[in-house]
């Protein structure tokens, strides 16, 4: 039998996360959706499909099993539930997807164009440039369109060599933004990162239209001075 | 003799309607208009033509016949009513009409060019470009502008073949958009869409200026994952 | 000895056009002044220079005669005031003049460009395209700055031949705009129009660099359905 | 002992200060700091590190010598730090500093481009350009890295013969920027300017892709009303 206190939590830390979303401008209508998963326990909870932020209720979240199925009777879950699951077998160190339809990074998906590193903002939270996907081809999109999204996902950090906990989101091409984290907040913040990181960039290529990435150095010094066991921002 | 509660019912609708508007920040100062139509009942109702969003009342929507004219005493229509009348005439399926002068359709309005579909946040809503009618001839704007402006709409449909529910909006040349919808909520919400992947597709364009359309699979898949009778976005 | 209710009732009106400014964005700290002209009266009612929006009263708002000159003690008018009493006496059939720095008025006016018709929008309010003056000379502004601000604004109407009443507003070259209307409240709409389609022709002109603006006949009829005898917007 | 009643002011002041960042739209997260410094007393009062804006209290402010050590128990101060200390020792009449990473600010540091000033708004509160640091070194990052930040600041003053004074403010190439004041306000108040200024002017830029600065009469007369001896704008 299920832990129900647990349970419990884990619906109000996605509720509250989802919550963020639209509050932090990253969402209108219903265009984002939040997810956790609890390994130990067995379950994913994940907002629900379609239904308006001022409506919902903690208790709406949607619980099912590691494979997405639902456990219970209860709301149809996110229809982006298959790509969540995925990210979570594959990524084995998160506990946390988001994804929107934030304006900026959408922008970028739509042009098919990774998201350059340019500053210390986008080094303080990515190591390195934001990757944007291949396209889906028509077989992925016809067959299981939101579990082939995120094999491409996981395709593309397995081919680049790239970390999912120091590069904790993408753009998926044509598509728009996934973003992870430890929590369902950290998730959240990774989101409202990239999104401000995507404008950033946008802006300074209109100034310059031939920049380039900040040198490696920078983006070490940036991402290690947050990041890690030499981390020394914040409080210890 | 008139249903009151049914017509008192859709004047709440369509004032709550022009209230969404400014709330989205869709309209500044009285530059918006919605209406809806019962075609049982035979009346058009829509906002009265310039009154401030803060004065005005439910009991101020203005009552038509379907030809456009005013039944009883009450305020003047919005001036773009005739436009309204025409799209209802043309578009038998549409139950309410929403005009803006919202900042990046009009954009696009007077670059007299289409809005691209460059990704999922336009397929989910629109099946294709938006299109951006002809402009209107010296004629057709000194003799009956605002018919002529739904005469011109509805030729851009008929002419390239296009399906008013499946493309539940249109910006007109130099002007801007108009949407509609089964209800006035929804034609609202197509308002903000059409407002939204018109933003997102102007920055695309700054970041790859020979951008292509997505492919037709993609726009297919996601269309109708939200839309017809294979639909599995929302709750069932 | 003058009419102190119909003073009071001056201050106030100019009192809330102040305060409309940054409520609707269009003014940062304190960088907007709001003023009225009473000819009857003799007086011109400004804002008091650099005092923040928020610690503002209306009985703060400063007196002069009609040359600008202070009547009675008082907080020291808007440094700008001398523009404002060249337009006053310049442009007989005006009642308030408003100047602030919002961003896309002045985004043109550094450009040193006037802002073409370019939509339906703009027609609406503005009959033709809003002038942009020439700079002012080294001898202008080391002289008496202010007032050459409000003669190089006159000369501009004079020269190109455009009627104050149909353009109601400019931008002066390298600074920012000014509106004027026959009240403090269409004055500051006309200053929201203004950075409106200052705004979207911006960005229109992002999408087609080669840009036309709208045909007269599109500019009269919008023009004309909203002014003049056989204007037949709003309520009669 | 240090005086009790006084590092409590201090403190308040630069908790308000920090909450005017956020509130102003400059900051998001944990995105941003200010310090005072009270040359009399011998200390710096700061915030703290990757303190959430909503639970911070003004006793949280850290307290530190003129070196940058802390004073007594407390919370870590921000790790920008040493950048404040090293711009108090070379900016010897500034009594409070600022960062953020601000989004038009970043956008001209990430194209490490000076600011340039192309209208009264700029020439208002910047007497000149607002310069771009050069990059840091791999070795001044990997050694020091946020006090040859301030170095890098100073510098660019120093050898560009820059009067700290008259242009309050710097982007930090690659990263963003840092402004300064006699009172904590008084640095707020630079930080929104410069972001202002940075949006306008790349604005103008995008109209006008050759635009040239403002003349030096321009600059000074509008420096000069606000700023010195013969200044006529406020109260006086």
């Amino acid at each position: 039998m299920l832990d129900e206190a647990r349970l419990m939590a884990l619906k109000q830390e996605v509720f509250e996360a989802n919550l963020a979303l639209p509050k932090a401008g990253l969402v209108k209508l219903t265009w984002g959706n939040v997810s956790v998963i609890d390994r130990e326990l067995g379950v994913i909870v994940i907002k629900p499909s379609g239904v308006a932020y001022a409506e919902m209720r903690a208790e709406d979240m949607v619980v099912t099993d590691l494979d997405g199925i639902p456990i219970g009777s209860g709301l149809a879950p996110s229809s982006d539930l298959a790509t969540h699951v995925v990210l979570y077998q594959e990524f084995a160190e998160i506990g946390a997807v988001v994804h929107t339809h934030s304006k900026w990074a959408v922008a970028w998906a739509q042009a098919k164009r990774d998201i350059p590193a340019y500053g210390t903002t986008h080094a303080d939270a990515f190591y390195g440039r934001v990757p944007c996907t291949r396209e889906l081809t028509n077989e992925e999109i016809c067959t299981d369109y939101e579990r082939e999204t995120g094999n491409v996902i996981a395709k593309t950090f397995t081919e680049r060599g790239l970390d999912p906990s120091a590069i904790p989101g993408v753009i998926v091409s044509s598509h728009g933004p996934f973003t992870w984290g430890k929590t369902a907040a950290k998730a959240v913040e990774h989101s409202l990162i990239l999104e401000t990181v995507a404008d950033m960039a946008f802006q300074s290529e209109q100034l310059d239209h031939n920049l380039s990435m900040i040198p490696d150095y920078l983006l070490d010094k940036h991402y290690y001075r947050k990041h890690g066991e030499n981390a020394y921002y914040g409080q210890r």
